[in-house]
């Protein structure tokens, strides 16, 4: 245990930012610190894949023929840290508070990902052989929309040939309540440039006479949605594949006090979203339109009264099961277009897709995953989504044809993305032994040649 | 010329943007600078009046018993050069480019400020005695809307006691054409919190689920104005005074081409506004309301998925005559909090705020300033009014009891608080002769006591 948190405190403080490029020397050191990871486990044949953007880590054991072949997935690389003032201890010096890791990466994903490394080195290391065929594949640019990982597993897929995924990069639905997503939405991330002009001007003498961009861009914005959350886009739900009466009953069941999602998970004043769905169809099976941020203009301290003549505002879309992240990109552009005012200019870039995808709760490489977790902890696995995107899982299941497995250990109150992110070290340990286990039971079935 | 171009550029150096704390110590510097230039212009009494704030710079010449006393106002303190990446020359960095000056503060007010220094200069530094008293007070604040000046005033209105005051901080309508202002708008200037939770949140995790404090500013700002630039705050235009009849017609004799404004000057791809009232009512006599940016969330390189908790958007109204700055923020505050949808928390912090006003031009002091700059320029003077607000023009109005000659040497594309800020170097030099003229002209009078 104390190695596995030095371990982990040590990846942590590299501040492996991907999508900042200032921070390409500490990613890139991230890389070297994880195939080190990967060498003490006992992995054979790792290695730093090179290509365009962050390099993949990857190392593998493949010595127990007959036996299934996992691909272990992780990502080394992290959110910006950004608001830093609101973090109670600095992002990259790993804290420990209680039972909890205070770090930018702590659960999204190095805390996770190091399950995996750890769950070999416990087999290994106590020179014991592993019961499965493992290939491990970390990425680096998970957070930033990299496509390397993307055109490396589409160019060699011999490389990368298994029979599932395993990813370690989602949550549990309660502290104790052992979980599997089996369906995640997907994602159309993007920039939207709105100009008015070609300079800022000064609002005492211009103002009245023009158009504003940070307005324009607030109008057009605010015009794809509604006030109470529903989607204002022509065609955009058209295909959309609602979950199974049986999916939506097992949801029902779910242990949930709304209220304390409210208050203490999500800390919001009051819970928001589209009129006719359940909170978790909302979060876990309807699309989105979020805004990010709107860039232009003066936010700095005091006063200045300028006309911005330009806004450029980041905004995504979580897209369902059955919307084609490709069309709803372009039904976005058009709406934008369509709602844009006179006299401004937009321009749509988008910065990263994936499509949303589900995976039967009866494949035999979920199943076995339940039943180790359940030995674990204790309880009963339960299946839920997460509405968040892992752009490889469509990825696995298009280009290897294989089911990925997305065991998570991370907590619904981790702050995510967010300042103060940490991982409950319990559930490392857990983890651990879960995954342990999983591949013992694994171990035990042959694959079909 | 040469000396006035080089106490120019001199002044210029010095980044004195009073609104950005880390910058103090250039505004004091350009305080004593300001100092320096009164001593050698040869003002007498030249002190720098400490107070709450950055200090006024006083100095006087009142040896021309029976003659009218003017208070010289301007300023030292300039707009943030941000967006910095849009200047052509570095904003701190003045260069001559044909016949203009680029720098920050070039117009607004420097480069117009030193006008009224170097016509003392011309009389003094050549032995004669000026014709008129002046008491000259420049601030170091006007631009971050602090409280120094007026306290100043209203606490010792003996030190400024004057018959007229002279301010040299507007523009001309063309280049050629000498322009006294006399209207300006008011302004209330207010920074807006909107809340919705206590943490950013992951857009996947938490997406559909819980309100977005950037879309929900968006909204709020976007409700206050249709689109077409109506204000919609009930009561808004209640009080409002329009301008007369005669100023209507003068205004529509103005040699103006819309559409090089629009292209050439302002830079917009189409003009907007209010329908129902021409371009120079909504530019000088109407009320705006303008977004000047939106804080919060994430606007950096790359592809951040955060629900941000909290946005800042900075705003400002430009007021008619007639509307009282304090009943006009509270209708705004009103205005929001009825707007704002459910589970946001807003707060309105009022930054700064100066009722508008309006000069006869039929004033005697006004007069001889026109008839002045007729000379100097060869053609006849026109009467506008300006858009923005100088709340020093209230103030004097208030507590002093005079009028506020406006002679402005700017041009309409001098980027007044926007990138590549400028000034025509050779209105500054017909700038001194035209108040050297109007001084003599004023000395030819007796003060009635």
């Amino acid at each position: 245990m104390e190695e596995v948190l030095n371990d982990l405190k040590e990846w942590l403080r590299i501040p492996s930012v991907s999508s900042d490029p200032e921070a390409a020397g500490e990613v890139r050191r991230a890389a070297e610190f994880t195939a080190m990871l990967f060498r003490k486990a006992g992995l054979e044949n790792v290695h730093l894949i090179e290509g365009e953007g962050f390099p993949l880590v990857s190392g593998d054991w493949l010595h127990a023929p007959g036996k299934p072949t996992l691909l272990c997935y992780g990502h080394y690389d992290v959110q910006p840290a950004d608001p830093i003032e609101l973090w109670r201890t600095p992002p990259f010096e790993p804290t420990v508070i209680g039972d909890n890791l205070y770090a930018r990466g702590a659960a999204d994903d190095k805390g996770l990902a190091l399950i995996l490394i750890h769950a070999v080195q416990r087999f290994l290391k106590s020179g014991e052989a592993l019961p499965v065929n493992v290939r491990f594949l970390y990425e680096g640019e998970e957070e930033s929309g990299g496509e390397h990982v993307s055109s490396y597993v589409r160019a060699h897929p011999e490389a990368v040939a298994c029979d599932a995924a395993l990813i370690c990069d989602t949550e549990m639905f309660a502290p104790e309540l052992p979980t599997i997503c089996v369906g995640l939405r997907g994602i159309v991330y993007a920039e939207l440039s709105v100009e008015t002009g070609e300079v800022d001007l000064h609002s005492g003498v211009y103002g009245g006479g023009v158009p504003n961009a940070m307005e324009a861009a607030a109008r057009i914005v605010t015009a794809l949605k509604d006030d109470e959350g529903r989607i204002r886009i022509a065609e955009f739900d058209e295909g959309v594949i609602p979950p199974t009466q049986a999916e939506m009953r097992s949801w029902a069941a779910l242990p949930f006090d709304e209220i304390a999602y409210q208050k203490e998970e999500a800390r919001v004043f009051a819970l928001h979203g589209e009129p006719g769905y359940g909170l978790f169809e909302r979060l876990w099976s309807r699309p989105t339109i979020e805004i990010h941020g709107i860039g232009g203009g003066f936010t700095g301290e005091g006063a200045k009264t300028v006309i911005p003549c330009v806004a450029t505002v980041k905004l995504s879309c979580r897209l369902a099961p059955g919307q084609d992240p490709v069309r709803i990109g372009r039904l976005l552009s058009d709406a934008i277009e369509s709602v844009a005012p006179v006299g401004v200019r937009t321009t749509l870039k988008i910065l990263g897709s994936a499509a949303a995808s589900v995976v039967d709760p009866e494949n035999p490489f979920v199943r076995e995953a339940a039943e180790a977790m359940r030995e674990v902890f204790g309880q009963q696995t339960v299946f839920t989504r997460s509405g968040g995107s892992i752009p490889i899982v469509g990825l696995f299941n298009e280009v290897l044809g294989v089911p990925s497995v997305m065991t998570g250990f991370g907590l619904p109150d981790d702050n995510l993305h967010a300042p103060n992110e940490k991982v409950y070290l319990p559930n490392v340990y857990r983890g651990i032994e879960a995954i342990a286990r999983y591949w013992v039971r694994l171990g035990e079935r042959t694959v079909k040649q």
